[in-house]
């Protein structure tokens, strides 16, 4: 009930602040006798880890997982997975300034009045170094399902007013060949050129990712209130500084007459067009589910800014730190980590009451 | 777990389908000795209700709610409330083709592929008359958080391409006035006529409603997985046909500066802008929590369709039954039922832990 | 979190008041397409319904269920089954003295001092009416489950201090045939008697209850907190007037030596001896399981007590109104219901994850 | 769902395995700003640390809980408080034998029927080594209710059949100055005695512990399957080896009269006998509550026993190892730990909802 768990059949409850000893997670009901591939795993975190490239903040941390329960031999035991990270490159002098000053579109102010405190280094549990915990439990479910064909597949779509050309089929490796994880050449390169730019203002860029989860059975999701689309619009929700989600034909959907709308069936069930993006009545029908998520541009610029402390007098903050000018590549991962643990638990249900 | 549930500490479970005996629900952990206004609640299931005006499906249902347990001497006693609405006006007969076709873009195929089974008389479970038992729970919630001078309003903000003019302050008179819940008077007009001519097409329209919410305290929402934007956007997602969901600057907020976006704050905490749409860090900042939701057009057209039954073969499915051309008008009381599911459940727990 | 729902994937939300319109639930993740037999579930109602002898009170309730949702044709659809039993024979007036006085060793103070309020007629939610819910819910449990070889059996073995002879295997024939409930031929009639003498004097009785499940699968359970008798022993203290469980060797394993209690492992992983009670580790291991339920004394009595009022002075209660003497072998479907509802929570779950 | 977590508002998910890492949990929910006195914390750990006393196994872990996130400057800040207690005194090879063996009532073969594996090495995620993570939570929790009067004591009134004397009121210092936690003189003699005589003969002893909670005001609880009363049988339940509880009269009040166990209320609403052990309704009534719970003889001998391998092939297993011949005075800590979790979740919803 407290915002720290996630999934309730495979459940991720994640713990850690941005300076203190380390960021972690519990998983809970992970299915026993899998062989883990740690590799993957943290190549998962490589692709989120700060300092991956020069469009990235370059706090330099390894971000090494350590797993500390749940696996004997190489292999998920059915027992909770618990599993840390530890801070290292912690710069927390930086942060004096903010011990009392609430830093603009930030959480400080609503920690603050929430918890009677907030942790000004870095963000405390607000930062997206949580998402650390995200990435390994996205990354387990991803291995998981990936044994049932189910893939995922996020990358940048936008970023500033920068937008990539419609969407059509790119294969991971063009994905990730771009340092901005933008599989359209040409929008990539303008969106490097963009950070640049924007860098040097000490400024900030928000941007779109587009994610698709291919393979996924009919029949996941459940009625109502646990609608995929309602799961998947709060797991999106939930990621630091997204402000948008829609599925299918999302806002332009609504421009569409209902003639036009409809997912004509074939003879197969599967559908002529996908509008419905892979979702009916809350529940797959077997076609491709794809997604759009917003991210607004960062708080944290390299600016002055005005803002008032905790006595609400006016105070100057300094543009200090390492922050993502544009944090959008890095989250492209956790996009796909968090789609993984929405549909491994939807998933896990279907076996139960398939009736295939 | 099976998605007929909503909220932690004041629960809705909802049940019932569009031609069974009744849709009802049963509203758990309200607060104790409040004094329901029972015409309120029936003056949002008014709202909610078919046939209200000539822009709406002419079901003729009066939709009286029934209360079974949970309240004597006309307060709630803390004990779980129960309510059924009974159906009356159902034309079962008009859905006779139905037991072998799967409608396009409905939740017969999912259903049928998820359950082995699906209801064919109107869509069953999957029908917005279980929209019905949100409103009921919501108005109750409105009513408790109105004491609290906590307020919600939603209006039309778009109907296929027709939009409203920029979001200013409306009155709910303004708002309810207009029978498509467009307090924009020209667009509202535009609005009518658009459905007439649609209605005439046997097609069916879209639309984007905006809904704010007022006087929330500073606190409510929880970090990381809980944030008060995720929970607004799984309650949004999971009413029928809304395919997309913003808060805030949404997916405009992508295309400004950090420096454009950032909300500066005030000596009193208030916030000069508020791109943040009243959230930071998941958690309300004190100031206007403001959001869009997209629908979709319904997916059942007065025209004939191509589609396939069971065994898959194709057939033509005539367009019949009684349906809105647009449902957008009557999903203003929904959206503001949710919202108001939502913000009870964070507001109890916020008086808990509250510091104040 | 209100206490009104019970279990995970299988769960029961029940509401209604002993005096109020009905007594209902709503049951959510049935499995889909199951036959219901309504025969068997009105049969397990009878049961428990008051009237059923002259050793249950005499207030005489038909207890009829209505089915509101979530059955199309005789089959289970996947919805959630909402049902209601009306109450009828109501003798509100009997209660008018309680509106002020708080009736030792009920509920009468506790809602009061929790809620602000109480429903003197008949205890309202806290009368045992409530458990005929249970009754419904776990009738269809049973159902499911004996499809699976999976069987629930309960019986009276002490009410007072006369007391069956050790257990054995019975036949439900000859736990039936004793109105009591008892299946020792000898016992069942001195606690007849004894009723009758307790009845003569106004006074109560409490009594024992034994269930014994068999059938079950080894693997059902979870580990640590989630432990299949840990599941149990809930279950059954939420039942009213429960005041303790045991399972396997109980409070009497404690005066054996671990070498006396150690139960044997046979070449197919059968027991020799079951002082485990089905149940090692918090698993079952595919013995019987078997547990015992202690029931106080009712505390409404026929004869005038001592109590206070709201505001604290002394008054005198007369006994009134229609009570059992001795609620246990009325007790018996209810108990073998909360297992019925523990079990199929645990072989859901089992069905999902199982290696089989 | 998958049993490792513990509580609604304040939450603890456990893990970690008797031979791995680290033992640990994530405590979630945990009220902002509390002063947290770690030399409390370390001393409930020593209570139940193994090598305390002769009478206990002789594993020497020193047991020093480390705290990763969720305090700041000593206070704890509303995030969740991870920690772990490093496994450091393993004799993994003393388990060689049992990677093929199951051993008699104890939980190999069930986990090994669950999930396809099980840890030999001491029990794994089944050892009473996790009971650890329920301690440190449970000491967090007293210190929070202690601040509200709200105490907890538990002492053994058992061990094999020498008993303590009836329950009167102990000191803390009393209970603790005995070996065995038992704080009857004599008794507590008789029982080191017992215990050394069975620990010539390589066997096990079982034992009841006592368990009283005071200070609760009236209105803790919920009512039908939220009992107080059904929240603490589960808690203590799950406690390794427990096969018993009962509260107030338990299963001796089945031998009273209604009219000799109904207690009567005083003009300020104490009652003048306490049968119903503080609960009644399942709602605590301000009284004092308690109850006791059974402990069977644990199953690891210092004999030789006749048991199967995972083949089921007949083999000796030999009597190695270092274990507790009874492990009730350690169990002690457990216990209060499991009630003050119970009590804390109920105690945060009744403030959010107290009429006070």
């Amino acid at each position: 009930m407290a915002g720290n768990t996630f999934g309730k059949l495979f459940s991720l409850t994640s713990f850690g602040e941005s300076h203190g000893a380390a960021i972690g997670g519990v998983i809970d009901g992970c299915p026993s006798n899998f062989e883990l591939d740690f590799n993957q795993i943290q190549m998962e975190l490589n692709r989120r880890r700060p300092g991956q490239s020069v469009y990235t903040t370059q706090r330099n941390e390894a971000d090494e997982v350590e797993f500390l329960s749940g696996i004997f031999n190489g292999k998920t035991t059915g027992a909770p997975i618990a599993f840390i990270i530890k801070n290292i490159d912690q710069h927390s002098a930086d942060y004096d300034q903010l011990s009392t000053a609430f830093r603009p579109s930030h959480a400080d102010f609503t920690y603050h009045a929430k918890y009677g405190n907030y942790d000004y280094r870095g963000g405390g549990r607000a930062s997206a170094r949580e998402t650390i915990a995200r990435v390994v439990a996205g990354s387990i479910a991803k291995q998981i399902l990936s044994k049932e064909n189910i893939y995922f597949q996020a990358y940048v779509q936008q970023i500033g007013r920068v937008k990539a050309e419609k969407h059509s089929n790119y294969t991971t490796e063009k994905i990730e060949s771009s340092p901005v994880r933008c599989p359209d050449e040409d929008a990539s390169k303008k969106m490097m050129l963009l950070i640049e730019e924007i860098t040097e203002k000490g400024d900030t860029l928000g941007g779109i990712i587009y994610c698709s989860i291919k393979g996924c059975p009919a029949g996941l999701g459940e009625p109502v209130f646990g609608k995929l689309q309602a799961e998947l619009a709060k797991a999106m929700l939930s990621i630091n500084a997204a402000k948008a989600f829609e599925y299918g034909s999302g806002f332009a959907g609504v421009e569409l007459l209902g003639s036009e709308h409809n997912d004509i069936l074939n003879p197969d069930f599967s559908t002529k067009t996908n509008h419905s993006g892979g979702i009916q009545g809350g529940i797959s029908n077997g076609e491709e589910i794809y997604f759009r998520v917003a991210f607004k541009p960062i708080a944290s610029l390299m600016q002055n800014q005005q803002t008032v402390n905790k006595e609400g007098h006016s105070v100057t903050l300094e543009g200090k730190g390492r922050h993502d000018v544009c944090v959008v590549p890095r989250a492209v991962p956790i996009v796909e980590a968090m789609a993984a643990l929405v549909i491994i638990d939807f998933w896990l249900r279907w076996k139960m009451y398939s009736k295939k």
